[in-house]
């Protein structure tokens, strides 16, 4: 049981250890439970992209389910920065895992926990083409902590996206349980709909993405309730994540969109300015 | 990060390991996405209970997620057993954790998959006192693999629990995303409405436990779609799992209920006869 899929060095609760030797004990609900929420962000050669709305939102979901980070943002900078700089490639992506810690048989939550901080890195591969999105069964659970937050508890979009993949997409779209369009297994969706740039509103199963934020805020997309039908006629979309930044979509469900290569790099260029 | 939650020893994809020793890669997607599966078994001081019907429902599960069992059923059980004989306490609970291995960054599952099989054992303290149920905000997702299998993706029964004890109750009832009953964050349940037993069906969000299966078996109980304000009209209830057996309730969100003894005996004794 190698550690091949990580760099050569992880940073666990403020310490760099090598990797061949970064392990868990078993009983970490992380590991038992899915106990934990996580961060992806990218390196961009010289620095975290969003570092700061990243920490908010590990803050803000941290504190919905009662977990407390070990050490401090700051500490993090350091850490991420640290594995950053040893790595080959020049853009590379971050994962930050805090989880609850090691705790007795059960689900009760340990009166007194030692939540687990851990950052690892990996190469990043750069791909630009455009992506075929297929409409999953696997729905998003409006209200549930695993739909609302970026928790360890990750097997329902897996699944989804292998059933898009099985299907001919690249990416699954899921729908809320109340029907209405969500978001991607690890995107969020932007729809150009009869004009407006459109993203599915938290309340129908999207996860709060962190570029998706962005966009929002500087006021180039909004949100709505989207229901499939008009997913099914959108002029133009695309998917954004702190990873990808924002991609065109080629194809939903087998129909071809309008290169929307332009739309796509006006979406792009206002997430360098924010 | 010391394993002091766990037995002595622990077995790994065959081979029995010091529990001190008993670590896991960081990589492990069980850990790092909750893509997995688990067993909660009970050991009686001479057997593992029920124990082909775990494996049945976890060789149903894992064909389910595209998941291998990397050793036979018959070194599982192996395994089981040499670890209960060398326990304390005559019972005790067996967790058997199937994860999909390591894997590279990102949720698309890798082609060639290695997971990892562990068995860990832990001191199981008989508590045979009625439970106060609440009913809580947070739905079980209907058609989510996360509801519908025993996943590692269990973020949100902790939450839900947590809910429950915050407001007094000892166990959480959860709803269906369609509004009906389901089951508890650990258990399933069974009430007794106008003379009839009654367990939520799986279409409603229940998880197919396998006690609850064994009553269904022998026709003790009947799958049926229960609102919850049937929930709060029902003469008795009880609560199952692999641990418990059957275990009265004694409050559901507030109301007393009978004491419910000869009826829970009643399902306790046909479970020691199937």
């Amino acid at each position: 049981m190698t550690n091949k899929a990580l760099g050569s060095r992880v940073w666990i609760n403020g310490e760099m250890v090598d990797a061949h030797q970064a392990t868990f004990p078993l009983a970490d609900r992380g590991f038992t439970l899915g106990d934990g929420l996580f961060e992806t962000m990218l390196w961009t050669g010289w620095e975290v992209r969003f570092f700061d709305a990243h920490m908010a939102r590990l803050a803000q979901s941290a504190e919905a389910l009662g977990l407390q980070l070990p050490c401090s943002v700051e500490a993090v900078k350091a850490g991420l920065n640290a594995l950053a700089e040893n790595a080959a490639s020049s853009k590379a992506a971050l994962r930050l895992t805090l989880t609850r810690g090691n705790g007795p048989r059960g689900l009760a939550i340990p009166e007194i926990a030692h939540p687990q901080l851990i950052a690892t890195i990996a190469p990043l591969v750069e791909n630009t083409s455009t992506v075929r999105l297929k409409t999953v069964s696997i729905p998003r659970a409006i209200g549930t902590p695993s739909a609302r937050f970026k928790t360890l508890s990750y097997v329902d979009n897996i699944i989804a996206l292998r059933e898009a993949r099985a299907g001919g997409g690249d990416e699954a779209i899921m729908l809320g349980t109340n029907g209405n369009v969500a978001c991607a297994s690890s995107a969020n969706l932007v729809i150009r709909y009869k004009g407006a740039n459109l993203t599915p509103a938290l309340e129908d199963g999207a996860l709060g993405g962190i570029v998706r934020g962005r966009l929002l805020a500087v006021g180039l997309i909004e949100e709505a309730h989207i229901i499939p039908s008009q997913l099914a006629q959108c002029e133009d979309a695309a998917l954004t994540n702190a990873l990808i930044g924002v991609r065109g979509v080629a194809f939903i469900d087998g129909r071809a969109l309008g290169s929307g290569r332009i739309w796509c790099q006006s979406l792009t260029d206002a997430l360098d300015h924010v």
